[in-house]
């Protein structure tokens, strides 16, 4: 059983691109340091050797307007890094690189909004690249810069020993592994995120030419707490005899938050990746008021909506949101305690 | 003004994914001719020197499924070219090329349909390149070899002369330029397609590798005068107090079937192209019978429902739309008549 729900498509009222401000706050922490882990640690001289365009991909873009300000910022860095190089690779070449990027998400993911929003004024070459970052996407040695922003997260699936009510695995009551009491959970789930990375990084192993970089940006900590007030919601239902418990039981949100330790263990057991740079960044959220709080759980619902209504049905899925989204003074009350620790894991890597 | 008007989205009565038959003739009247260029023309060990992987795209693709097939053919012709040329690029080197497929139309095309659509058994990697194609698509010199079936003849707007009451070229009582009495009407389509070529072999011109080829199929003479019976069903409406003439008289279809000549005078005008082949070939069509005659104008319909709807407002295109399809009988006599000059223009090209 593979997962495959994009976030919310089209640009209504619960679409990911008017309810992405989580995951922009998450991109703009991570800005300055995507510039200078290029500016400091990419050799394009090496990568520009057999063509004069770059190719850059976007690894789980969603729809706009994340995604071209990410792109956009990645094309400003690489120019600013060629012209500025030491050793310019030809001096009689006075023009700057062309950009070709390959916008990748599910095949199921709204590329219609994602094509209608790219930017007129842009200055490179678009293209949508339509399939999971778990296998092949392009060519051998066809990619120079990859970016993937609060994507690998998501998992391929959610491993079977979690949806087997014998297993010690069985997480009852619970949506996600933070707060489980079992070890045996988010054991699953560190199991199948290293099973993911793996296939990931293979194919991104044969995709990215020799110096090229990846950069992926991941959530930590603080967010996926805030999953919990979703599960309560669940449970409230439950409690009131409108859920059948074994509903809530069997339901698993497909994603597992990587500490910098999961993502060391994972880029050194395959091995094909050099490690340039890695930090967490904290960032100060600007979600932390109750008006705001609200912002945040819709931010939150258009990225994981798809997945409740697929096992709850759009009935149960719907109420749970809006029960969770009244639940804004306590949020932003726990929100402030806990802010601080909303961080983000910034990792620059290099193909081998 | 510039047109822009996709084939019907989805894949419902109405979609041109389920109703591009006509199309489907023209792509199978075509295969073997395409095949022989690769097979005899192509310089495959000129284009592969810098990369181990060719580039094709498909120049307004539509949504499936003759994109697939026709891709497929392609894939398997350049397949079979490298296997078996003469001279191989390097002994040594026992894989077949990677293959890497740009799906390219409008960026109102439905791609969500199309991605979804996508064969899975594909050897190819699949992208979406959003965008007018008289404009430029790709990076310099990055496309190995561009197919464009039943797709140029559609202008990129109206000439400006047609839409003015006052001149020569005003097309009144007609939505076309077959059968128009006065020359300017034909000469303003023919100078529209020309700008139009020279924006579309420019930009190509660029994007294809020198010695790349490319494939421009497009139908002629016998498809364009099928229009006649959409526009004698708006004039039917015009008649019957229904529909006001002026705007039948202030539409028109912005579409030029290119002869022979047509075709030979833009691409040597344009100069960046030499002309490989250009053959007519009379395709057996058999869609003439009166059952698939009404197939013939569903097909017709949803290519150009779009642009009918934006003129005159989906309630006059559903009712002409709709009586069009009424006159399969006397369609079908005609096109009984007509049928061997439905014929299909095949132009292979080399970028010098």
């Amino acid at each position: 059983m593979t997962t495959s729900f994009p976030m919310n498509a089209g640009d209504g009222l619960y679409s990911y691109s008017k309810n992405s401000h989580l995951q922009k706050e998450i991109i703009d922490g991570a800005k300055e340091m995507m510039r200078d882990v290029i500016i400091r640690k990419l050799d394009i001289k090496t990568i520009l050797s057999s063509s004069n365009t770059l190719h850059i991909t976007e690894l789980g873009c969603s729809v706009g307007p994340n995604t071209f300000s990410s792109m956009q910022h990645i094309v400003e860095a690489l120019k600013d890094k060629y012209l500025y190089q030491d050793q310019v690779i030809d001096s009689t070449k006075s023009t700057i690189p062309e950009f070709q990027i390959f916008f990748n998400d599910q095949v199921t993911n709204d590329f219609n909004t994602l094509f209608r929003s790219l930017p007129v004024d842009r200055f490179y070459y678009a293209s949508g690249v339509p399939g999971s970052f778990h296998g092949r996407l392009f060519p051998s040695r066809s990619i120079h810069f990859a970016h993937c922003s609060t994507a690998i997260h998501w998992l391929s699936k959610i491993p079977k020993e979690l949806l087997d009510k014998n297993s010690p695995a069985w997480n009852k009551g619970l949506i996600d592994y933070a707060g489980a009491s079992n070890v045996e959970i988010v054991n699953a789930y560190v199991a199948q995120f290293e099973r993911d990375m793996e296939m990931f990084f293979n194919a991104r192993a044969e995709e990215i030419v020799p110096g090229g970089m990846m950069v992926l940006v991941t959530p930590i900590s603080g967010y996926i707490r805030l999953l919990r007030f979703f599960g309560s919601s669940l449970m409230d239902m439950v409690n009131e005899g409108k859920l059948d418990e074994f509903l809530v039981d069997s339901f698993n949100l497909p994603l597992y938050l990587p500490s910098p330790q999961d993502m060391t263990k994972v880029v050194e057991k395959n091995g094909l990746f050099s490690i340039e740079r890695m930090e967490l960044i904290n960032i100060k959220s600007n979600l932390v008021d109750e008006v705001d709080a609200k912002t945040l759980m819709m931010s939150l619902r258009s990225a994981i909506e798809g997945v409740i209504i697929n096992h709850f049905g759009s009935k149960i899925a719907e109420e749970a949101c809006a029960r969770t989204i009244l639940k804004s003074k306590e949020i932003s009350e726990w929100m402030k305690v806990n802010y601080e620790k909303a961080s983000i894991l910034f990792v620059a890597l290099k193909r081998k």
